[in-house]
């Protein structure tokens, strides 16, 4: 039986919860941001709403109620509902587009940086996100991550789980599904692309969402690899 | 009188002729695959010919009476005319397939990757080519080529020198033409850009297109900065 990485030749990798811990990273800067205003807010629970009101967002581009919009501008609105929920109405344009800019410096877990650096050296790594390009680049920039290709739901103008978004990207890099390897923290993320013959690798990130978490704190389908960080992943593929 | 650099956050660099040596890369691997096969062709003129065809071949998509085609199709296109030209029928679909991968690894200038590594810890580094993204990205893997974001025609949907080529580049990284620079060895590409209110500098390639080459010798309009390397420029830029 021929191992199924040998016809890989891209890994293709969600990016929030999979490689960098957006929930920390967005907790600790508005706490800073905050407490420089001295506004009183319990930011975790605001970090939590944003990132709640993220699907929801994505989902009037997804059935073409709304014409295609980065991510960048979903996020400034969810920011500015949620800073009138909250009473917060002094802060500047200024302000919040440093905030929303939050998401251009997210942190990458510990593994990240040393798996990824592996990996390139047998595989091209492309962004599967759907982040924004400037949000990923900006990202890469501040983060070190080496990506090969920074691709996604804005060059393929088509937000994840939509299989265009899968498929557009791949189709970008020359390369067939069955040349490409699907890699999340998701079990979701999984299922759409193994559905159209992507390879699958899951990354359990069990804090992701925080010590509450009761999603995808583990595989539930039938992943390629399964591991929990990118330092293992690059261990089972050999890199 | 303030540096015209201290704005510029982005270098968009042309890659054909201004980071690799398209046209020594060709020939040589042409020569190679040709006495394995003892075809006799003047593989120099045969390389020349091929590149002869590239603007005429992006003009019918400028134009827009050809649908968005990406470049390795054009390259494959015009590869069938003149090897049909130049006698040669049995080179079967795989051959033609290698061969017009040949651009996929093109050799960079000697300068290139020193130079790049070194703007990169500054500036971010994206591609702004009518190159089509598999090609730059396999290009970039073989070369060694750091770019923080593979960008230009394809996700833009337009061929250099039309103006929506450089305004999406820009927008795919959230900036504004004043805040990239242009990077090329090409005097009517940087008047292109600096026509948008992009920043300009001039590489000097003068072997682009061999001993006989006529045009692009040197800087011919108001450029920011002219240079003859790619360190020439990270020294330029203090980088």
């Amino acid at each position: 039986m021929s191992t199924p990485h040998a016809a890989i030749r891209a890994l293709l990798f969600d990016v929030f919860g999979t490689v960098v811990d957006w929930r920390s990273s967005v907790i600790s800067e508005l706490e800073t941001f905050g407490r420089a205003r001295r506004i009183d807010i319990d930011w975790a629970t605001f970090a939590d709403e944003w990132r709640s009101l993220y699907q929801p967002s994505m989902e009037a581009v997804r059935n073409g109620t709304r014409a295609w919009t980065i991510l960048d501008t979903l996020h400034r609105e969810s920011l500015d509902e949620l800073l009138e929920k909250h009473g917060v109405i002094d802060f500047t344009d200024h302000d919040r587009t440093y905030l929303n800019e939050t998401w251009h410096r997210l942190k990458p877990w510990s593994d990240s940086v040393a798996g990824l650096t592996r990996l390139k050296s047998i595989y091209t790594l492309a962004t599967l996100s759907n982040g924004n390009i400037a949000l990923l680049v900006n990202m890469a920039k501040h983060a070190g991550l080496p990506w090969d290709a920074v691709l996604g739901a804005e060059p393929a103008h088509a937000y994840k789980p939509l299989p265009e978004a899968y498929l557009r990207t791949a189709a970008f890099l020359g390369l067939a599904p069955q040349q490409c390897m699907m890699v999340a923290a998701h079990n979701e993320d999984l299922a759409a692309a193994k559905a159209l013959g992507f390879h699958t690798a899951f990354v359990a990130r069990p804090t992701e969402h925080g010590p509450g978490q009761t999603i995808d704190l583990e595989a539930t389908g039938d992943w390629d690899f399964v591991t929990d960080s990118m330092t293992g992943l690059a261990d089972l593929l050999g890199a």
